[in-house]
């Protein structure tokens, strides 16, 4: 007996498991993510385990590499929430290996024109919607052996939208085939803008910005991703149809409770 | 020029590194410690520059090994926050690594007797007081030079009193000669005495233990740490006389802030 | 607001999960194990997937230490294969490190009296059965909050009988209050009884000796473990009473199917 | 005496290792090649050892990333194995530093120009064949102190031939200068053609541009490697001119063999 | 109360850390850097204590991929020897994660062109400088909480001057916006340029090459980095106003040493 | 086909690796060994590639954990310098995973008693001749699958003299059968002994106790290894009768050369 190389493994699961955060948009619903920055399969399963929707990996910010992305992706599987990554910056190579590794959708930042929103989501599918390469050697056992044949209409694609730039193309970029909407990122907007604040969604031109995204969005029935600051902006937010709101990262939890712990302590025991 | 691979390195820094814990409390102030349980030297030093007085890598119910714990004792070393362990067991070579690696104190678990008490401190302090083994190889890096000359007086070493046997013993304990005092498990305390709560220090059999065991401490002039609940009892704990006080554990940090924060975000847009 | 370090987190499962080898045992059936050698996550997953009832862990002979072990863990509970280990030796600080970690259940080598038994067993149980010490970080996430309270029950404790000696107290072993079985190690048993073969199977002499520990083992009404090298012998192993039987070894898999796979080609294209 | 950052250290041995590979090539054999995908040291040093001529790590599919490959290199040259690398993407970072680690070859996936080709052995070649940059870290320990002399005759270039747009470029590919090859994907070439079966040999039209391909390679005197998923197809493509054919993919020996393992165990004792 | 995912954490640090490098320039001093290229955060920290002005972490020709790294920068924040990092290649993800990660400095190789150049310094820029993007994650906790106000100004770019192409537009090269200066790569320079030596500093076309890039330097202000092999040279290369002379290179140090060591031995017991 | 669990696998290879040491002083040869304390397998492979007769990885005052030697083991194994380490204590978890993991002899440091010497040495002999399990995982690969017939003929085992304790019961621990050897301490025994300096081989009190410690090694044929730190000295210790010097020490061979290159660098352009 030859033990094949080639072929696909022996069919073990037969239907793909569906992406959760696909079913909760067709009901109408806002999907609530979770923003992992710290390296760290064990804190990855921790917040899984918390019940949010969608989790996902920041390889930009973050300061997880691939090797440790994997390691956190077995943790979060062993939950039901949506494993989401960011990748670093529009690249085929990392774009690749974080969909044959299982995850059901990317963010890919500073996403300013058709071109790249092209390039990006020609990297996420399979053909002839797209170049990528076949091989999905743990999405295969995360999603069900038909992962292949499923693959190109699981796979989330949200570009992000950040930059003065990438609003004048705002709807170049929403409308390229095969993506499925924007992830709105506010502060390096802001930046980009040249506005005071970092990210504050009380500067009127942001929240025009956002305005302009939005109806962009509606228009072309996408969806729209976005950070909250508050459960209120997260309320707004939603009502302004953003579809998936993180109100948490890791590292900003951890920090600020941990300041907060020992600014009580302190003033009782200083 | 054939390189020495028995002595000691070429002298850079002259003067030990203190131990901020010693002076603090021959000042009488009580410090404040965070216990890590995550392993990730990111995390550590996320919490190391918040500002704790001790930080205490968890290596019995935490989740870091021995070279996680090395990468995290890195991490902690860019701050004067000072580092201390728990060691999973009452073991010399994870002991003896630990200190070569540059811990400034270690916390036992589980001592039981005077043997189980000389036994740790033994194995923690050089000849003639313990049988240490020589090669401080990263604590002469974050120590300095001399390390050898002032170690036995600058590592902390606390037994942990969490049975009821090691209440029985607790003199013969305490009075381990190269001890400096004990760190009190009220959960494991709670357990062994066969009491309803989970170290709940509202419990007047445990809160009784607690009394002994400071009667000892004070008559003996050791030191006592205990982990806090709440503020209050942080206050409640220093006015009993702890003087290390441990009120936050990185993992319930993290989980019980995610919990909170998708609890306030589901009530506005579940 | 103080997040507390003491307290259990806060709830959100409460019920915990079941041991599913006990409910198969319970039920009269065989559980078929595999035997985790190579240290990494991603070929624990993929057998994980594959479909046996336990998959074991191998500290003592396989090459993965505990960082190591954690991540195969968060493979392995992707799936509802119970997560099993073999600790490297009788030391409470690894078997309780492993607990911690989720294992729901430990094989410990080289079991060869009572007081080495009771040993064993009290290291994986909390008072007053035993003196494991309170701390189940991630069992409470694998397990549910109620970890503690059900822990007794649902962790599986496996004493190997692997030498001569072990025969011998056999009884005195097997009942040893909180152990739930043995697992044969018949290589090291053959050694031992100084036989020829390794863990040779038609050895009259080995299969006399298996004899005598099943007849133990329904007497005592506990459970018996071990390797099995054919079909036929599993089969075999099987009727004789073990109902935990373990016929793959992931890195002789690996290295007889890449021995199979060159050899039949090199037949063609030598 | 000032150590020298710049030279290269002093010289030990002074022949530089052969190219095994273009050795059985010369002498008209068919190498066999074995393909890696599980990220670790332990799987790679296992099957290194059994014989196959060649070990290509595929850091594209499978889950190693750089760090991981790097330790699989040192396990592979336990023996005289030649190690291979498939790099994710044609980009010269991952290329330049695998070379660096010491890989004899490598295969770039997706090729499908002249320019492309171009671009792939520009960054594997020392000027004025191409643009590598010098720093041959690993690769002198592997190869000796000569390696920056020979390494453009030693290291061997597989541009991947996958996409119909490959085959239509291809005359331009494989006459790229310093180009030693192909590695023809037959998996992606199907899903690029529209074919139904994911590399079916038995399609015709597979076969086809496989013939195509051969012609191409035979009149430049090139080298082709392929997957081969049976040992029967394995003789017909060493038949067609295959110089490098990969009968294994680790995961999959892995998996296929666990499966069936499992399956005959179920048989006797389900 | 929720935690905010897309704010900055709680101000703590108010001023942020300076570059030491580039105070010492502004004296007119020249800096002495050590380059690393062992994968260890323990090699890391034994060199930054040694008293070197800056440690520079080679990612093209060293071993340590960017998960290394990180453990590489908590090692040398022990100290305040300056990190900064060489780039494997002229990409926005690489650049951009390591300034998160909190280098003060990067060294990218291969720099050929005036657009080369600008899109190097992009990278390292915030808007409307650059188009870095915002999330320095570890350089708040390194560097202060005033990181992105400040990083503009504090963190060095040097740009690779190695092929005869940069020479030819090196004065294009060095006055790009935002350029810091340039790192002479003599090796590569000298095999581009066809030369016998390797880097030969005697190379009478070498050393007019260097006089023409100096030339260049002093004309616009900038700083000139290079590897010197010996302390002869090290001045030299000072007098000819290189500021940031790097005489060191971990790898060479220790083989080095270990072969005279050895042979030393030999001499006496072989 | 069921893959077996339980016996060896495969025959590859026949004949078992020869334990160059042992050859070396059948020879009268004295062997020269390098120390490594740097948790890296690119350090090692690069001092294995030096030419050193062995190479010893010390887990007691070094800084690599398990999991890090074994990537050490690989990279040694790239060489045919034989392959060392020592233990960070004296417990037979850790000793049988390095004789597992291929390691040719062990160091056990503070070995004080005949009980200890037989504790150690039964830790790593097979029946009859120790307790030693069976699963020589990576052995058979380094060594060959006759492994297991000639392992206690092939492993050197070498007990720590470094205690005042220890020279009483010196004949004790020489005779106990099984053991090759000692290895002198010479730090640890002065400090024991009440010395001033740390190992000085010129205080008259160690020297006589390295004479004791040699009458014995000669009176029973045992083979007596130490650290030297000048050539003379190591050609000293030869004629004293040591065969197996080590001169060198991984971390102080760079941190000195660093701090030398450093020095004369400065000296240059301070």
């Amino acid at each position: 007996m030859l033990v094949r190389a080639l072929d696909k493994p022996k069919k073990i699961s037969l239907k793909m498991r569906k992406n959760k955060l696909k079913q909760l948009w067709k009901e109408g619903k806002t999907a609530i993510n979770a923003w992992l920055t710290i390296p760290s399969a064990w804190t990855a399963e921790t917040i899984a385990h918390t019940g949010f929707d969608a989790i996902t990996i920041d390889m930009q910010h973050g300061l997880a590499d691939y090797q440790t992305t994997l390691s956190m992706l077995h943790a979060i599987s062993t939950t039901d929430a949506v494993p989401l990554a960011r990748v670093p910056w529009n690249e085929p190579a990392t774009i690749m290996r974080l969909l044959d590794a299982g995850v059901y959708g990317l963010v890919c930042p500073m996403v300013n024109s058709r071109e790249e929103a092209e390039a990006f989501v020609g990297a996420c599918r399979y053909p002839p919607l797209g170049f990528r390469s076949y091989g999905p050697i743990r999405a295969n056992v995360y999603a069900g052996d038909d992962y292949f044949e499923n693959a190109n209409q699981t796979v989330i694609t949200l570009a992000m939208i950040e930059t003065a730039q990438a609003l004048e193309n705002l709807e170049d970029i929403v409308t390229t085939p095969g993506l499925d909407g924007v992830y709105v990122g506010t502060i390096d907007l802001s930046i980009s803008m040249g506005l005071a604040g970092l990210g504050d969604l009380n500067d009127k031109k942001l929240q025009n910005a956002l305005n302009i995204i939005m109806t962009q969005i509606n228009k072309h029935d996408c969806i729209a991703g976005i950070h909250a600051s508050t459960p209120e902006s997260a309320k707004k937010l939603s009502e302004q149809g953003f579809r998936l709101i993180t109100p948490v990262n890791d590292t900003n939890l951890l920090r600020d409770a941990a300041i907060n712990a020992l600014e009580e302590t302190r003033k009782w025991i200083g």
